[in-house]
């Protein structure tokens, strides 16, 4: 029955999450593999979910999602025709590969980066035209680039590394095609572009609550960028994308920017502790502007790091290829998750006479 | 900036959904003109709510929604792998159409039905095969009828009308292409095909919750067919896309049939005393096994009846265009709301000097 299949859909393989662990098991685990957040969202989420009309479940969502636009266009001083919102940014991205990508174009992306954006590439069988990194993951654009959509992630994943807001301007005003800057971890960095996609007529900034708002389980993300490219989003968006109850969880927590700024400033904190802490263990650690650390183990193989570490119920992401198999992608926890991790590195890094 | 948007996409319109109240006004309104339906929801929904823990909300779900197709499973006697869960059947039908369709291919659908599927074939940007139904919209197929994938709404929406089972087996299995059988409404009326997407392998059948379930607010919709049809829809769909409350809330409802089949047997009561008396004021009603009726008011054009309904705030569904124009597409409300729209309907008449 293959036949029925689309060609390119055959031989494509999915995106592979990070291991979500279930059952009995999840509990006992320290998950620091898929970059949630390790505090509870603000508490007006748990009042939203108590006050929420279970009867008013029975009607369509607003298709539109006009409140929870009027807010972020609050948040961002921008109009609400700039906004658009999405059932996690991963389907803004996946919407971004329909609307502004030809059947004979292409999408670039930095290699590494969000893996996804390669499979939205396949999905839509188009040419990948993605851009190396160099060895220090440091960005160098080649002469004569083209493509028609860009997936610029910055800060980047999973590298952490922030690029100069001068560097994605110039890039931006150049670039003959659309850029999507995905900054899925900019409220744990010190610079966004929101600006760019107010001000270029060819941006948007992609941006999602799974991280700092701690609402990966909520499935909501947004878009600022100029009306028309807004608009055409709306055009082939699912009529009605995001259920009540996630406007309604997403108002509440977009309406506490205390708690998300409060939470990341906490796992900056840790970030901190955690690199200086590994550097001395003799990691090698890369600057990060993100709620993860990605780092290079000593002594021993990285896949077998982390081999070790899941054998004493620590989950970090490992990916293999060969630009990233040195390194691991450590998400910053609690810091009793942090106190937990070091002590398994040193026992890990005492056990191979380190 | 529109040299950005890809060409298909500037030409196309989008799907316009039915008119959602909002504001004060939306109290006052009866609204029968989305197909939602009257009751609310099991009351297991709301315990689901009540007892849903907002700090799990930090984690990303289960991008493979396993215990929520467990019980879909469980309910129509299957595997978990013959059952794929979307954000409403909307994102299924979308997903379809990228899976099963060449750029070269094509999409069927009759006409009128679910005005979704053009949407979908622009989108696309593959050629449309549509079959136009006759005057009594019943269906008959053309002659060397060839498309890549078909949507076969059954009952059809918007003429309520339900096709034998035979006749949609016997397409089925002639067919050269996927048919994804949309069953919508298939919890109003006396037969589903399910059987048919357990058979086959080239049939899904699609089903909604938001219909039977009442749950129009909380985005889920699910697809029955062959494993490998499956497998292609989950290397394609959004990583995570149903949220935890939605696989939550969906879980609480699809334990309870109890109630969902009270309901549809409200409303299928209800349906009979409407169009009875619909009939006795002389309207045309086609025979419904949805939760809607099709009906052609007699005296006065279809649009004047709309807004005359309209103008006493009362909301029932025209759409304009040749084969349907004559027609009204009434939701079947309480009695309450039904009591109110026959008086209605025979104030507008006898206005009218009937």
């Amino acid at each position: 029955m293959n036949q029925y299949i689309r060609q390119s859909v055959r031989a494509m393989s999915g995106y592979i999450p990070g291991e979500q662990p279930h059952g009995k098991c999840a509990a006992s685990v320290i998950k620091l593999n898929t970059n949630e957040n390790p505090y509870p969202p603000s508490p007006r989420v748990k009042k939203a979910l108590l006050n929420f009309c279970a009867e008013d479940l029975r009607l369509y969502p607003d298709p539109e999602n006009r409140r929870v636009r009027r807010k972020i266009a609050e948040i961002h001083s921008c109009n609400i025709e700039q906004v658009f919102v999405g059932n996690g940014s991963d389907e803004i991205l996946a919407l971004c590969s329909r609307a502004f990508v030809e059947n004979d174009g292409s999408i670039g992306f930095f290699v590494p980066s969000y893996s996804l954006y390669h499979v939205l590439t396949s999905i839509r069988d188009v040419t990948a035209q993605p851009v190396n990194l160099g060895p220090d993951f440091q960005w160098h654009m080649p002469d004569n680039y083209h493509a028609s959509l860009f997936f610029l992630t910055n800060p980047n994943a999973p590298t952490g590394i922030l690029y100069p807001k001068k560097t994605v301007r110039s890039f931006c005003e150049c670039f003959d095609g659309i850029v999507v800057i995905d900054e899925a971890y900019v409220d744990f960095s010190s610079r966004h572009c929101i600006e760019l996609a107010l001000e270029l007529d060819n941006v948007l900034v992609a941006r999602t609550m799974s991280k700092s708002y701690s609402l990966a389980g909520i499935r909501m993300g947004y878009a600022i960028g100029p009306c028309q490219l807004i608009k055409a989003l709306f055009k082939i968006k699912d009529s009605y994308n995001l259920s009540r109850i996630t406007q309604e969880v997403a108002i509440a927590a977009l309406s506490d920017q205390q708690t998300m700024h409060a939470n990341a400033d906490r796992i900056k904190h840790t970030r901190r502790r955690l690199a200086s802490e590994l550097e001395q263990c003799g990691f090698v650690i890369y600057p990060s502007e993100t709620n993860f650390l990605w780092v290079m183990p000593p002594k021993i193989t990285t896949e077998t790091f982390y081999q070790r570490l899941r054998e004493r119920n620590i989950l970090v992401r490992y990916f293999p290829g060969n630009l990233t198999d040195s390194f691991l992608r450590i998400t910053v926890g609690t810091d009793e998750q942090t106190d937990a991790l070091l002590e398994a590195v040193r026992l890990i890094l005492n056990a191979n006479g380190a």
